[in-house]
């Protein structure tokens, strides 16, 4: 048994988050051609759970690490989130015209505007981390933004999409769903513990186990969305097992972090709490 | 009277460049999902004359570096100016249909797909830079990266295709013209002096010196492939007076680095000889 409040770390953090996801952006001011720092107000401050923020910050408290240390992290990793809905939501590609109820950033701002907002946000991304964190050193630092490009690019979230794309409604099987899971979301989750780990001052060995843990977080994560969203419900009971095992997992890799991973271990105990709620049927938070 | 023979100059160096852009871009392998990564090598490797590694190389030489120290740097910003081709070409975008007797990526490799390239591309760039360069400290690798993101987004190169976008046809005055120039060219150009110059061990001044050569010599590159091109004729007059002055104040700047920015003064001149041929009406190569 744990006495851990997810809800009230969560909410604090959040608070943290979302300042310096407004400082992180760039100011409007007098000047803005094509509305572009407007858009990428509007991509970013829209709300959502800030779930890769969530999962760095954890790391890096995990590895001894302050808050501070990994906010610029969390920002970064959030714009990139951000940077890839607004691309995904193009005519082009899902040619979505409202998330979370309001119009898109295509709808809103234009066609090649929101080709550029995304452009903005994911550049933006490496300036905010690469103008470093408090207490972490330049090697920490441009290590941090190599996880972040390799997470994000061809072999990890891009790559995702294309798989996406390339597979269609062709998915029949949880190893497949599960590796498209893995690039599409998985990978910004692993950055998240990486560079969590990298900033919150963990060794070589940590960073690794962190990024595991992420990964593994993120696919039980997507998977536990799947099942609540009544996608897949073929493959519900194998996602459902798939969720304790991957679970299963990230409490091992947490278990040498001892007490300062409580707050990885709230969340995995989430994803899993989630996972079973949604497949009895019952809307969990 | 220099005996530069900055032909061979350029001709040694992007071989180095073709070779190094070569393995820094994903290897196709048996797994390509959606053609992304042949649409990566595709956009990159279809030639161009590599001005902005030949740049980051000479700031680099200028600042006493070995060529290898700005490889990565050189690949990176290659990468980001073919990105924003792939993305500029887009039918939301200018639409083009061809690019160098070639068609464009979103023609040969889809739409969907060309977005996607794009991002890769985008995000490649930081992944390549970060694996860092020999001899380069991880703090340099560091700010390097927050030069190139800086410079490449939304106060830099994507800012310039917002204020382009934004202006449309109404650009009647060389300083508003200018002001395009310097974001759309000027930046990534700036970027490639300043990540030389880290990358080949200058001081924070000469750091500077050399973005500032960067984005001067951008400028007057722009300035000259307008009056080659016939665009803006009605300005000529007043562009080529400004290449001149351009010119000057980028030999000013490689002043004090000595015997070492013969590269630089000798490209600055190429620049300046390329607008007056082109301003006589005779075809400089």
């Amino acid at each position: 048994m744990t006495s851990f409040d997810l809800t009230a770390y969560l909410a604090g953090r959040r608070v943290q988050v979302d300042e310096a996801l407004a400082r992180a952006l760039p100011e409007i001011g007098s000047d803005d051609p094509g509305r572009l720092k407007e858009g990428m107000q509007y991509a970013v401050l829209q709300g959502g759970k800030r779930m890769r923020p969530m999962i760095t910050i954890a790391a890096c408290e995990a590895a001894g690490g302050q808050i501070a240390a990994a906010l610029p992290g969390s920002c970064a990793l959030e714009m990139i989130h951000a940077y890839s809905l607004v691309h995904d939501d193009l005519p082009a590609m899902d040619n979505d015209l409202e998330r979370r109820g309001r119009p898109t950033v295509h709808v809103a701002f234009g066609h090649p505007q929101a080709i550029l907002v995304g452009d903005a946000l994911l550049t933006r991304a490496f300036e905010v981390l690469g103008r470093g964190a408090p207490g972490v050193s330049g090697d920490r630092i441009a290590a941090a933004m190599t996880h972040l490009a390799r997470h994000a690019g061809i072999h990890g979230m891009v790559g995702g999409q294309a798989l996406d794309i390339a597979l269609g409604q062709d998915i029949h099987a949880l190893d497949l769903l599960e590796q498209v899971h893995a690039l599409k979301t998985g990978a910004l989750y692993a950055a998240g513990g990486a560079i969590g780990g990298l900033c919150g001052g963990g060794d070589e060995a940590q960073v690794r186990d962190l990024e595991s843990w992420g990964l593994k977080f993120g696919i039980a994560f997507q998977h536990a969305d799947d099942i609540l969203d009544d996608d897949q419900k073929a493959l519900r009971a194998q996602a459902l097992a798939r969720v304790d095992q991957l679970v299963g997992e990230c409490d091992a890799l947490a278990a040498p972090f001892g007490a300062r991973a409580e707050p990885l271990r709230a969340l995995a105990k989430w994803v899993r709490d989630r996972a079973h709620a949604a497949a009895a049927g019952v809307k969990a938070d």
